[in-house]
């Protein structure tokens, strides 16, 4: 746990000193779960971006983006049952006047109690030595049974109250568990209530007027308010599907872990039409395809699993998470989610216009059944900058931090420095970054020992260092150094771009998806 | 005027009809001033954002990206002036109940006096012919002179009494001229008060501890409340800029003209750092530089022209628009706007903190002088689309629609059309569609006649049209047509890539700056 912690601190560290994420509005002591992507991170989310964007609209004839706004008729989030039951149940402690989520004060105490099993493992674990065996331990030791036992009852309460709504039973688990708040550890609360978790804002000019507007809590609604207008006017035939990224905002209440959970964030969303019957299918492949893709990354397939839910949201009739190993564990990055028609569904009842597609092989009109994927791009941010950072033990017995990122996702592909200040290799070394830049961004570094600029580098994550000495005069030759191996080359100016091309291209990436 | 008004239709309609831009929330009869991009808009947006891009940050060492969120710490509102002067003056007609802005309803009125002035040049063009010598009636015919110091006199009036903050003498302006509601024809007005443009929202859980946030009316903040992790971090050395591209929000009253002015906008806006006493150089540069950048894309230097200010906004020393020649007349596209030291200094003074940088050369410190440039996206979108959309006579006296893209911006690059459904001309279609799908988005047509698919791919604005027939079969050879000229010409398949990536490759575009 502390060597999570401190690796996470690290991320988080590092993220700011490269210019990756800065807290938002820090000068004004920073806007809580708010983050700002700086010059370095701007350029990440980019091709973080950008790489999804290719992999699903560029190479897919069937799938079409959209960018539908933020702003949308109140409407949608009623037939999207956001207005409803888009809520989490929080509870105020009456002392410290401080506020929780109910679900997140209980999980927290059966995590305790997690902690005690944890100790008791520990303590057989040193007592039976190289004959210890874990599972059959966890499985028959009386009292870890009973610590399982409980966090298992309390767990299974606590869904069923939030399921019926039974918010006092909640209430009730909490007094019952002697849950004390943290800060005053008063067990004096209030009772539970739910609180919805979308923005509103005022749309005019007068307060009679106004017509009360959310930000949206997800753009996936964006895409099916829309479906029949893409669906004509690009001429789309089912199976087809919409892709769209765009900011979505929740007014998360405990809100942590740095850019994971965030309450204005990016999602990448695409939404699948597909006939209905047909979705088993098209829920397999869709899995498969967004780990491939995810694997085409070469961030390990080790660091990725798939988490079937059991519990399924009110419109899925299947869901399953990619989840990618975090410094804090694994947690989920994607879902893949069977939506069926529920969306449409609703949003014919509640606008009273008809969102059905007329088949011409079957000959009849139905509505659509849809498959989605949802990914965050923060997170995806989160996963491949926490994976990418390293300490690394050299040879010679230092260390360097290098931050490994996919070449294809670095913010600077390359950065070009002349080994000395003089001798006119400044000018030739700025002669390679004006050409190199029509096709790269390239940087130029002159300052400092140049093995000082190389771990600079490494630490910014450039996955080439191009030096210019004084043999390039002569040969019109530079060594080229390779981030990870740290390898160098001699190699001629004019093969730079095809070498940089090669490995930075994102076409090259994808082609590892097949 | 109206044909301004039929072309400014026509926009709108081809707009919908080929899958660029949709009335948000259309199904739930729409939300007023917001709009989403469709499958073909989404792409065009990101083209001219990616263009915009590629020019300030790829191609200017000294300028790199930020990506700051849209939710700020409300203090940055005061600091800016925006909590106490963003704002609009607002009247209501007691009758009709309908909400005008009072400075409207004054220019609105002129514009009906221009209208007079109109006639009569008109009038006397008629009677005078040849001889008749425009600028010397105008400026000696009395009719003609009275109407023009009405109208000077009137928005003279009005600038001072807003400027002063002299509502009443507003309302006494709009009851003097006997302005009547357009709705109701009734006079009788509330007095004009100001209302704030900026979108709020709360963050957190409970009204006590709540705190008020605003959707940012501009993205410029975001940047300056970074500038100095983004110059540490960065290490970035003065003059430098930082470029930004994102979302902002204003609660128009009176939001028209389509993409033109809405309520949810996108801006790329670029702050360049100086030093003091610089800015009358860099405000020069930065004006023919972003000319350059528009002229880049070859939609004609006439439809260019700057407009300086007379009457500059609190914070500037120098301010000049870009305009555009819009179906509804030469309208603000860019703003370049010399901003001295307002914004850093205001956030100096509400933050605490210094926002100086330490000029090694000059051996002191100082609050920079910003450069800025600012320009709509949505703006430029349509200054791109309304100025490609055409009706063009061809000479077998038929007429096409074509949509003239520059390339690089176009959605879709080329299209693949097998002369007809059989042979194994798909089959050969389908096979170039794979490999140039790598590099380029494409699409396959093989519905209706060839030239049929022509004409639609006009429409849609894609340059390129790819088509097989049978000797492709045996030449490997294609004829490759293209959307301007509808010249077509015979080449090797192999060729294709090449030919494509030369028309449509950012960098060959903008090279055409230099």
């Amino acid at each position: 746990m502390a060597n999570q912690d401190d690796q996470f601190k690290k991320v988080t560290s590092h993220a700011k000193e490269y210019g990756y994420v800065f807290q938002s509005s820090e000068i004004y002591d920073g806007l809580s779960a708010v983050y700002d992507y700086a010059q370095n991170g701007v350029e990440l989310k980019k091709n973080i971006r950008n790489y999804w964007w290719k992999a699903m609209v560029q190479m897919n004839d069937n799938i079409v983006g959209l960018d539908s706004a933020i702003f949308m008729h109140p409407t949608t989030w009623k037939a999207s049952g956001h207005v409803d039951a888009f809520n989490d149940p929080l509870i105020d402690n009456k002392d410290s006047k401080k506020r929780y989520r109910a679900d997140v004060l209980i999980e927290d105490y059966c995590a305790k109690i997690e902690t005690k099993i944890e100790k008791e493992v520990k303590k057989a674990e040193k007592r039976f030595g190289e004959a210890f065996n874990k599972e059959e331990f966890i499985s028959t030791n009386g009292r870890v049974v009973g610590y399982q036992e409980k966090i298992n009852a309390i767990l299974s309460r606590m869904g069923k109250s939030l399921e019926n709504e039974d918010l006092a039973d909640v209430k009730a688990l909490i007094e019952e568990l002697e849950i004390a708040c943290p800060l005053s550890g008063s067990k004096n609360w209030t009772d539970v209530k739910q609180f919805n978790l979308m923005f509103g804002t005022k749309l005019g000019a007068s307060a009679e007027t106004a017509m009360d507007l959310y930000l949206r809590p997800e753009t996936a609604q964006g895409i099916f308010v829309n479906f029949l207008n893409v669906q004509k006017t690009g001429r789309m035939k089912i199976p087809f599907g919409i892709a769209q990224t765009g900011k979505a905002f929740r007014n998360e209440i405990v809100a942590r872990q740095f850019i994971f959970r965030m309450r204005e964030f990016e999602q990448m969303e695409m939404q699948f039409f597909i006939k209905p019957g047909t979705q088993k299918e098209w829920y397999e492949h869709w899995k498969e395809t967004r780990l491939k893709w995810h694997l085409s990354l070469g961030m390990g397939a080790d660091n990725y699993r798939f988490h079937d839910h059991e519990k399924l949201a009110h419109y899925a009739d299947a869901a399953a998470d990619i989840e990618f190993k975090f410094p804090f564990g694994f947690k989920e990055l994607e879902g893949i989610h069977s939506r069926t028609d529920f969306d449409l569904s609703q949003h014919e009842k509640f606008s009273g216009k008809k969102l059905q597609y007329f088949d011409h092989e079957e000959n009849k009109s139905y509505v659509p059944y849809v498959l989605e994927t949802s990914i965050g791009l923060d997170r995806m941010f989160l996963a491949v900058f926490s994976n990418a950072l390293q300490e690394e033990e050299l040879e010679n017995g230092t260390t360097r931090t290098v931050l490994k990122l996919p070449s294809v996702l670095a913010p600077v592909k390359a950065a070009i420095l002349p080994l000395v200040k003089k001798d006119g290799l400044p000018e030739v070394a700025k002669e390679i970054l004006e050409d190199l830049k029509w096709d790269f961004n390239v940087i130029y570094d002159e300052k400092d020992a140049v093995g000082r600029r190389y771990r600079r580098q490494d630490a910014n994550g450039t996955p080439f260092c191009i030096t210019v000495d004084h043999d390039t005069l002569e040969d019109q030759s530079v060594t080229i150094r390779h981030r990870d191996s740290m390898a160098q080359e001699r190699v001629k100016i004019s093969d730079l771009r095809n070498i940089i091309k090669s490995e930075v291209e994102v076409c090259n990436w994808l082609r590892k998806m097949q």
